[in-house]
């Protein structure tokens, strides 16, 4: 009986919190499956109504809770009053993304990221490669943020569309899809200026860190460089608005303009 | 002679904490007055070495702390050994951001923030001002965030270098400004897209939050409303992903690519 209840336990998904008004109400509407929302007792604004309908609606259950207990239960501090529990977002497959291509009929274009780290950013990427009509995001798995609570968050709801994969060498699976017909592209001030590229076809825009850049071999593997018009006294952009400017230098070729 | 004293002590130009490597690198770099630094005893690393041989030359004060002294004194929570002491960040004039531009021989370019009041969107923010060659920043006095050490350590230098001017009322500025012969353009998602806007010559680019956009009045007094285009799921981009976005699209269009 201890055996059997320890295995169950074992094999149950592993849950996750989503925090927030707008990840919450965005996570309800991408179809994701939330088991429980916590809401502060009290609450009556229209977002929160609008969560209590969708929760009632897919048979999530409710419970009002204190402040005292959400900010307990906070990973990021900005609950907002409202913390759904919701099976853990998963990392999703390259072969994810060609479809998502396929379905909408567009040639591949993916976000790799090297050496970030940070949550926020990686958030903030996700989300950007997300507007920009990116077909998913790949991170290496040696050094990347997890799919956490921070990473939804600043993610606004993206990590629900946009997939996100995993990979062991970075430089091995740019090899990999430029068998498959795909371009890389990276970013670094020693770049020809992005206007002066051609970067319409299926793409992969590889953005490295603030400190340390892209890494070498990483580099040496991508097709071009892009560098960023920098017409100011410091050093770099940061990482997620310089990928937001090359996304959409992307975007804007891709529709001709 | 007690009320000398507490005299002194008010007509004293207020303190200003710098943190980080870079931050303080940056700090000394831009001509910035160093009263103090506080490096974390035992610290012997190249950056350091750069920040105690700037401090000598400008015959600024140096404290070895422990890393206690050095957590209680941080307001950001991230001093990786360094806080500079030094005057306070000021606001600038508009008149500044003009003689920049005149002294450039570029016609102005100012970023103006609506509802911006998250400090790391306001550093992050003025970091791509600099680096797109916008000649200052605008924020109205009743809803801005202060030049505070965070705003500081995500400008990542920048606030040494781009002007930031606070008015009373951005609505009357922008038509103040409009009677000396700059245009604007805000940013909403009704507006037309980026691309099909000519965005030459003088002009402010006004960013709205990402919750509420640019306020009703604002907007109202806008020339332009440009749109980014958006192929996603969710509704919107980060506001300071978005002002790059928009800044870059100002800077291809100003070099004529």
């Amino acid at each position: 009986m201890e055996d059997k209840k320890r295995e169950t336990t074992e094999l149950k998904e592993e849950e996750f919190t989503i925090e927030g008004r707008n990840a919450v109400i965005e996570a309800f509407r991408s179809g994701k499956t939330i088991d429980k929302v916590y809401i502060l007792d009290g609450c009556q604004d229209g977002p929160v109504n609008t969560i209590k309908r969708e929760a009632k609606k897919q048979a999530a259950i409710i419970k009002y809770v204190t402040r005292q207990r959400l900010d307990q239960m906070s990973e990021t501090g900005k609950h907002q009053g409202v913390i759904a529990v919701a099976a853990a977002y998963s990392y999703a497959e390259i072969e994810d993304m060609f479809s998502l291509a396929e379905q909408k009929g567009e040639p591949p274009f993916f976000l790799l990221l090297d050496n970030i780290e940070d949550p926020h950013n990686l958030g903030a990427i996700i989300r950007t490669a997300n507007l920009a009509g990116a077909h998913g995001v790949i991170v290496p798995k040696d050094r990347a943020a997890g799919l956490t609570a921070v990473v939804a968050r600043t993610s606004a709801g993206a990590l629900n569309y946009t997939p996100v994969a995993r990979v062991t060498n970075l430089s091995r699976t740019i090899k990999d899809l430029k068998e498959k017909g795909m371009w890389f592209v990276c970013a670094d001030m020693d770049g020809t200026t992005m206007y002066d590229l051609n970067l319409t076809g299926p793409i992969g825009l590889v953005i490295g860190s603030e400190g340390e850049g892209v890494s070498r071999l990483v580099k040496e593997n991508c097709d071009m460089i892009a560098s960023i018009p920098m017409k100011g006294d410091i050093d770099s952009l940061n990482a997620s608005v310089a990928a937001g400017v090359l996304a959409y230098e992307i975007v804007r070729q891709r529709i001709g303009k």
